[in-house]
C-alpha cells in the first residue's frame, strides 16, 4: 500500500505536500524479518505502474524477496495518514477499494510453489477485510501452508473502516484463524472480531493508562479454547495517554503460562503506525531463532518499542539495537 | 481530482514526497473564470472525506462557487504526475477508476436548479471518458442547458489512457457535442475522437515544430459541418520541441473567417498541464465580455501562454496580466 | 496579519526559510466559528497587494465571509514568530506599525451596513493597542453594535510590545469594554489592563504550574463589578511548565456561579499561538447554540486544547472533534 | 533589506513558504567587493531586532565590515519577490515605508569618521527615493566624501514604485549626482531620472532584443555634459527576451572613447535581481586594481553575467571565476 | 561513492542542506544495465557503516547484485557537487582519499569467483586514478577476466583532480587498457591520458559548439592502433554551450567503419553527471542484445541523452523509453 | 568539522537529504563566547576548498575571529549524525580520519603570535584523540600558553570511537591536562580517561535517572589531587531518561567547596550535541566577567540547558536569555 502522510504535524487541510512511503501489515512484518537478517518474502498483487514499481524497489532494497508478487489490476491501494499530536489522534483515510490486491482471486498466486521451502506463513486480518476475493485467497494460502506443515500466524488487526464488502469479521475470521499456530492481536481486536473481552470488561477509547496484563490473560485463554490448533497467543497492550505518549508492552500465553514483557513508557512518539507489525516481526524472528517464550516476547516488545521512534511503516532496526534495549539501555544516549 | 506530482524533475522512483494540488478540466476552467472576476461555479461529485474537503476549500479560496458539488461515493480521483524535462516527457498515472465522480449517475445533480441563472455551461471530453454514468450525467446536463437556452461549450480533451468502460469516444462524443455552441480541441483531439484530420495529414508524435495554422482550418470546417448547432470552433496548436520548450497558439473559426492568434515561443516551461483549460477559460471570459473573435482568441492564447509558467493545474493570472502580454510585453521584466 | 515563522525549532538567526500563514485575534475567532459551521465574517482593512489577496483567499477558503474587508493603506502587518522549545520561549517580533489596519480611521467601515443581520460582534484588545485610529474605529463599531442590540464580546489580549502610540491600555480599554456583554481574558490580562489581581496575588512569569481556578474567580467578580453591562466573564488559565508542556483550562462567571472547565495537561505542544482565540471561538459557538454555561465552557476549553496540536494561528477543528474530546477521548488514538 | 521570495516558480498566492535572504543596492555592491578580496564596509541604519541581527551576521560572514551600521528605528525594510518565468515577469511588492533606514536623518551617521581611510564611496538611487531624510543623509555623505577627496560613484537605479514622499527623482537626483566621479545606470534609468534618451528613442518594455550599444553612447555623452565632475559613465544593456532569457552587456564612456563589453546571451536565468549591483561591484574592483577601461568593463560585465546564475541578491563569485569567464570559458563545463 | 549536492542552483556557500545520492562510474553502469533488465553486479569495497549500508540498499533496490561487495576500510568516498547554471559550471569537490575503495589491495576481491558466469567486465579510468592499490586490483581483475574469456571494456574517464598518488595516467593506463575489447572515452580523455588528439587539434574549454564527429574518427583509429586487442572504440561528443545547454552524441569505430549517432540538442539540463556512464550502459546493453553497431550506438546516445533529464548519478530509464527516443519522439509530450 | 545530520527523526537509511552545519568542541565554545559578546578566536587547520570556506564564513558571521586558521591538508573532517528519539539513541558516524586538522603538526600554528593578548586558551580532549600530530600541536599550544601566563582550560571529552592512532587517552591526556587551570568533564570522562570513578561506582549506560551530585564531588577531588596546577574542576551531570528527556546540571569544585547548580528537567530535546561545550562557554564567560563560583556555575548550567532547544552544534543564545533562565523563568512563555 502507498502511504501518503502529512509532514510535521499538519492537518490534511494544510499540508503543502504529502510524504511518500509504503507499508501494510504483511509487508511490514517482512521488512522487520529481513532487517533482522532472515530470508523473508512478500507475496501480494500489485498493478503494472510506476508507483507499484517503486514499492517493489524499496522492498528489494530492504532485503525482502519480491519475486512472488503478481502484477495486474487497476490500482495500488492508498492510505492517507494525518499525523496526530496531543489530544488530537492520527487520522487515516483509506482509499484501498478496487486495489489490485483487493481484486485478488483464488488461483492467482501459486501458493504451493511460493511456499516451497518456507518455514512460516504470516497473514494479517486486514487481508480478509478488504474483499471476498482477498479472504478467499487468504484461505487458500493458509490451507496450503497447513497441508505443507508450515507454521501459520496471524495478526487479528481489526479495522472498523474496512469490512465493507458485505461480510462481518465475525463471519470470515473464524475459519481463517482456525489454521493458525500463533494468534496475535491487541487489546481491542479479540473483542471486535470474536467478542472476547477481558474478565471485568475494557473500554480502550476511555482507557488512557496502561491496560492490565493480568486481565488480558483471560483473553488469551478464551482464544486458545476457541482455536484448538493454536499453540500460542500474543497480545500487545497499549495505554494511550496522548498521541505522543503511550505505554507499550505485550503478553504471551502458551496454554499454560502467561508471560508478560517489560512495559515501556514511550514519550515523544515519532510514528506508531506499524508497531503491531514490528511486534509480530520480532516475535517470529526470536521464535525461529529458538528463543524461549519470555525472551521472544521481550524481543518483540523491544523491537516494537523502537518502531515508535522511526518515521514510516517499516521498522528499520537491527538485532543488536533491539538487544541493546532489552539489556536495559533505554536512555537514548548518543552513540559516539 | 487530486494531483500528486513529483517535485523538481524527479522521477516517480526517486521523489522524496509528492506535491499536492487539485485540478481537472472543468475545475481549471472555473478557476480561470473566477480569477478574471466572473462568477463561476464548479459542479461535480466528491466523497465525504478530508481530501475532498480540502479540494473544495481551495476552490472556494479561489472564488469558485462550490455550493452545487454533491457529496458521496467512495474516493477522490487521483492522477500522479511525473514532471518531464528535455526529451523525457511528463508521465501521468491515472487512478480515477471508481472515483465518486466516475460513479455519478443521471439524477444525482439537479441540473435545472444548478443552471438557474447561468449563461454558459462548459464540459470536457474527459467526463464522458470516465464511465457510462458520467457520460449519461453529462448528456443530461447539456440537454437541460440546451432547453434553458444556455450557451454550451466543450473541450474535446481526448485521453487515450481513459475510455476503458467499454465504449469508444467515437460512439459517445457525437451526441454530446451536438449540443455545443462552441467546440474546442487541440491538434490531436479531432483526429482521435472523430477521425477528422487536417488536409495533408498530421502526426503529432513526430512533429517537433509548429503545427501549421492554415492546414488546421480544414479541421475546424469539418467539425462545423458535422455539428450544425456549433457556431464556433477553436483549436490550440502546440509544437513540442522538448518538454521544456513548446510553441503555442490557437485558431478560431466562426463559420466564415479563420482567425489566428499570435504564436508564442515558450521556453523554460514550468507546468503545461491545464494550458488547454486556461485557453478555454480565456476564450469564454473574453466572449462573455463581448470581445470580437480576434480579440477573444488573443486573450485565450495569452492567458494560456502564461499558464505554462505557473505550477499546478490552475491558471493563477489576472486580466491585467493577460492584457499586458497581448500588448506585446512578453519580456518577463521585473515589475518593481 | 501575515505570520512568518521559523520552521522546526530553528532560531531567527538560522532559519533557511520562513513559513507563511495568516492570523490575528479576530480572524482566528472567525475561522473557528466558520469551521464549526456558523456564518462568520471578518472585517478589517488590508492593502491592495498580492500578500493581502492571499490572506483574503485563505479566509474565503476556510468559509469566512470577507466581503466587508476594506482595501487601502500601505502595507500588511507582519509578525515574525520564532518557535520556542523547552526552557526557551517562543519569540515574537512585531512589524505592524503603519499597517493598513493600524491606519484605519472612523468612517472607513460602514458599521451599520456591515453589522446588518449580525448576532454577535467580537473584538480583541490588540485592535485598540495598535493606533489611535484603530481604537477609535473599534469604539465606533462597539457603539453601533450596542445600538443595534448585537451582543458584543472582547478578548482583553494585552500585549506589552504594542501600545506604543502614546496611550496606555488603562486609558483606552475601559470605555471600549463598557459596551461588552462578555469579557474574556487570561490570567495576566486583567492585571495588565485594569490592575485587577487575584486575591493573594499572582506572578505568571514565575508560575510554572497550574494557576488556581478558585483564586481567579475573584478576578471575574472584580471585572463584573467594574463593567455593569457585562453578563459573563471568562478566563483561560495556563500553567507554563515549558514551551512544550502547559496545563490549560478556563473558568466562566455569570455573576452568580463560577464554572470551571476540565484542566488539560498538554504536552508536545505544536503551536500555542491562537489558543485564546480558539477558546473564544468555542465559547461563542456554544453559547450561540444555546448551551448552558458549563457546557459552553467545556466546549471552549476542549476546542482550544486541540488548537495546541495544530500549526498556524487558525484552529482547524470540527465540532465533532471537540465533542469527542469533551466526551473524554483524549488518548490520541489512531482513527482507522 | 529583508527579501522574502517565493520558492520554485510559485506565485505569491501559492508559495508554501518564503525563502529568506538579504539585499539592497549598496549591500550587494559591498558583498561583491568583499568577495573579490577588497576591504568593504556597509553603512546603513537597522532596527534593534533579531531580523536585523541576522542581516548583519550574514554580511559579516561574507567579509563585509558592518561596524558603521547604526541601530535604531522601528522596522527592517522588506521586499517580497515573486520569481517570474517565461512571459510572466518577476514581481516585487515593496514594504519599505517606515523602515529604520527610511527614517534616517542627517547627523545620524558620523560620515567623516566612517569615511576615514576610505578610497571610494558608492550610493544607489534607491536611497534618495525612499524618504526625504534618506536623501538628505545621502547628500551629507557625498558632500563629506567629496571634501575628503574620496571617489564617489552612484547607480541611478530608478524604481517607479518608490519616490512616494512628495518629490520626484528629477528634483532630488541632480544635486546628488553632481558629486559623482562615476555614474552608472541601465538603459532605462537616464530616461526616467533625467529625461535623457538615446538618439532615436528607446522603449524598454517593448524591446525584447538587445539594446544597441552605439545608440546608448549618446546617453553617456549627455550625462557627462550635464555633470561636469563626472569622469566616467557606465551603462548596463539588457535585452529581455523572456524572464529566463536575457542578453546582457555594458558600455563605458570616459569622455572620449566609448568602450563596449562582450554581449552575453544568458539563458536559464536563476536570479537576475542584483545584477546591476554585481556590475558596479566588478567595475569598482577592477578600476581600483588599476585596470584599463576596457578590462574593467569586461570584468564588470562578466561578474554580473555570473550573478544571473546565483540565487539571492548577492553575487557569490570569486575573481578567478570572473576571469575564467572573461577568458572565454562560458561553457559551464563541470570542474572536476 | 556518496554524492552530496547543493539543491536548486545554490552554491556551496549558501545551500541549506545537501541532497544525498550515490554514484560512481562502475555503479552507474551497473544501474543502467539492471534498469534495462540485465543481470548486473557491482563489485567494490565499502566500509562497515550506515552510510555504506544505505548505498548497498539503494543498489539492491535498483536490481543490482551487491553480493560481491567487500566490507572493510575506514570511510566511504564522497564527492560534493555544486550544480552550475548558465556560464557558471558545476563544481566538484572530491573527498575520496583514504576511502575504503582507495585502500583496496590485490587479493581482497576473489576475482575468479566473482567473475564466474559473467559475460562482461567493465571498469572506469577513475579506479586506477584513486590509488596504487586500486590500480593494482583493477589490473588483477582485467587479467583474470581476460584469462576467463570475458569481454572487457573501459571508460577512460580522465579526472584531473584525481591521480595524486604519485603516478600519472599515462604511466598506469596503457597496461590496463591493453586488456580491453572495447574502449570508451570522451573528446578530452584520449588527449589527457594518451596524448592522442584529433587531426587538426581540439580545445574543449574553448569549444562551445558541437565537436566535429569526422575529426574524432582519427582519435578512434589512433586508439585502436595503440591497443591491438581492442575491437571497438566509442567516443561521446559533447558541445558545451552553457551549463544548461549541451549538444550530445557519439561515434563508434569497429576498425573499419566509423558510425555516428544522431546529435541531440539538450537544453534545460537537469543533471549531466553520469551521462558518460549512461552511454556505456546503453552500449553494453545493446551489444549484448546482439544489435549491430549503428543500432547499439544510437541506443547508447539516446539512453545518455535521457540521463541529462534525471537528477542523480543513476540513469533511471527503461528500454522502452530509450527506444521511444530513438524512434524520433523527442518532443517531451505528456504521456496520458 | 562538517556535520551532516538526518532531518526530522529519520534514520541514515531513509533521510532524503542531510542538513548541513558545522561544529566541534573548540569551535562551539568560541561561538558561545562570541555570542555572549566576548572577543573569541578559533584556531584550527582547514583545507583549501569551498566546504571549509563556508565553515569559516559561518564562524565570522557569528562574530568569531578566524584570522588564525591555517589552510592546508586534504579534507575537512565530517561527522554524520542520526538524530535519535525515545529509546533509540542518536548515532554518530565519524569520518574525520585524514582531515586537515588531524594532519596538523607542531610548528604549523605560530602559537606565540596567535596567543598574543589572549587571556584564556581552551582545548578539548577530542583534539589529542584524533592523531599524534594533533596531540603534539595541542601540547605545543598549552605549553606556550602556560609560559605566557594565559589561563588554560580543557574539556576531557572522551570519545570511544576516536583514539585510533595507536595511543590510549590514558597515555596522552595526563601531560596535556597537567597544564590546565580548569578541568571540565562529564560523568563518564574522568572514568574513561583517568580511571577515576565516584565513590560507590557509576554506570552511565544503565543510569536513566539523575546522577547524584554529591558522589561526583569525589571525582573532582581526585582530579585536583592528580593535577596540582588545576584550580577548578567542573563536571556536567546528565541523567538520560530517553533521547528526548534528560536531566541536566553541573558541579564545580574549587579545592575547598563543592558548588552544585540547579538541576534542569529537559523534555522535548531538540539537539543535545554541543551541550557540554555550551556549558564550558558559559563557565568561561562568567568567570572572565568576575562572577563567583556559584554564579558562574549557574550561568554555565543555564546556558547549556538552553542549548538543548537549539538545532545544530552552536549555542545561539544571548546573555540576557541565560540570565532570564537563571532568574527562574523556565516556563517557555511566548515573549510578545
Amino acid at each position: 500500500m502507498l502511504r501518503l502522510s502529512t509532514p510535521g504535524k499538519t492537518r490534511f487541510t494544510q499540508a503543502p505536500h504529502l510524504d511518500v512511503c509504503f507499508g501494510g501489515g504483511e509487508a511490514n512484518v517482512a521488512v522487520s524479518l529481513a532487517g533482522f537478517g532472515l530470508e523473508a518474502a512478500f507475496v501480494s498483487r500489485l498493478p503494472e505502474n510506476d508507483i507499484a514499481d517503486r514499492c517493489i524497489s524499496e522492498l528489494k532494497g530492504l532485503g525482502v524477496d519480491t519475486s512472488s508478487i503478481v502484477r495486474g489490476g487497476e490500482r495500488m491501494g492508498i492510505y492517507y495518514l494525518e499525523s496526530g499530536s496531543g489530544a488530537r489522534g492520527s487520522k487515516v483515510v483509506y482509499d484501498r477499494a478496487h486495489s489490485a490486491f483487493s481484486e485478488i482471486r483464488p488461483g492467482m498466486i501459486p501458493w504451493r510453489k511460493v511456499l516451497e521451502g518456507a518455514k512460516w506463513l504470516h497473514w494479517s486480518g486486514i487481508t480478509p477485510a478488504v474483499s471476498q476475493g482477498a479472504a478467499d485467497a487468504c484461505l487458500e494460502a493458509v490451507k496450503t501452508a497447513s497441508e505443507m506443515g508450515i507454521t501459520v500466524s496471524c495478526d487479528l488487526n481489526y479495522r472498523k473502516k474496512l469490512w465493507k464488502y458485505g461480510k462481518a469479521a465475525s463471519e470470515v475470521m473464524p475459519e481463517l484463524v482456525s489454521y493458525c499456530d500463533l494468534i496475535m492481536g491487541n487489546e481491542e481486536d479479540a473483542q471486535m472480531v470474536f467478542g472476547i473481552v477481558p474478565e471485568g470488561g475494557f473500554d480502550a477509547e476511555k482507557c488512557g493508562g496502561s491496560p492490565d496484563a493480568a486481565r488480558f490473560g483471560s483473553v488469551c485463554r478464551q482464544l486458545m479454547q476457541r482455536f484448538p490448533r493454536c499453540r500460542k497467543v500474543a497480545l500487545t497492550l497499549r495505554g494511550s495517554i496522548s498521541a505522543d505518549h503511550n505505554t507499550w508492552g505485550g503478553i504471551l500465553f502458551d496454554g499454560q503460562t502467561l508471560f508478560e514483557s517489560r512495559r515501556y513508557d514511550i514519550t515523544d512518539i515519532v510514528d506508531r503506525v506499524g508497531s503491531g507489525d514490528a511486534f509480530m516481526g520480532g516475535l517470529i524472528c526470536s521464535l525461529l531463532a529458538g528463543s524461549g517464550n519470555q525472551r521472544a516476547l521481550e524481543f518483540a516488545a523491544a523491537a516494537s518499542c523502537l518502531k515508535h521512534s522511526i518515521p514510516g511503516d517499516y521498522n528499520r532496526v537491527s538485532t543488536s539495537e533491539v538487544e541493546n534495549l532489552i539489556n536495559g539501555n533505554a536512555s537514548g544516549r548518543v552513540s559516539r
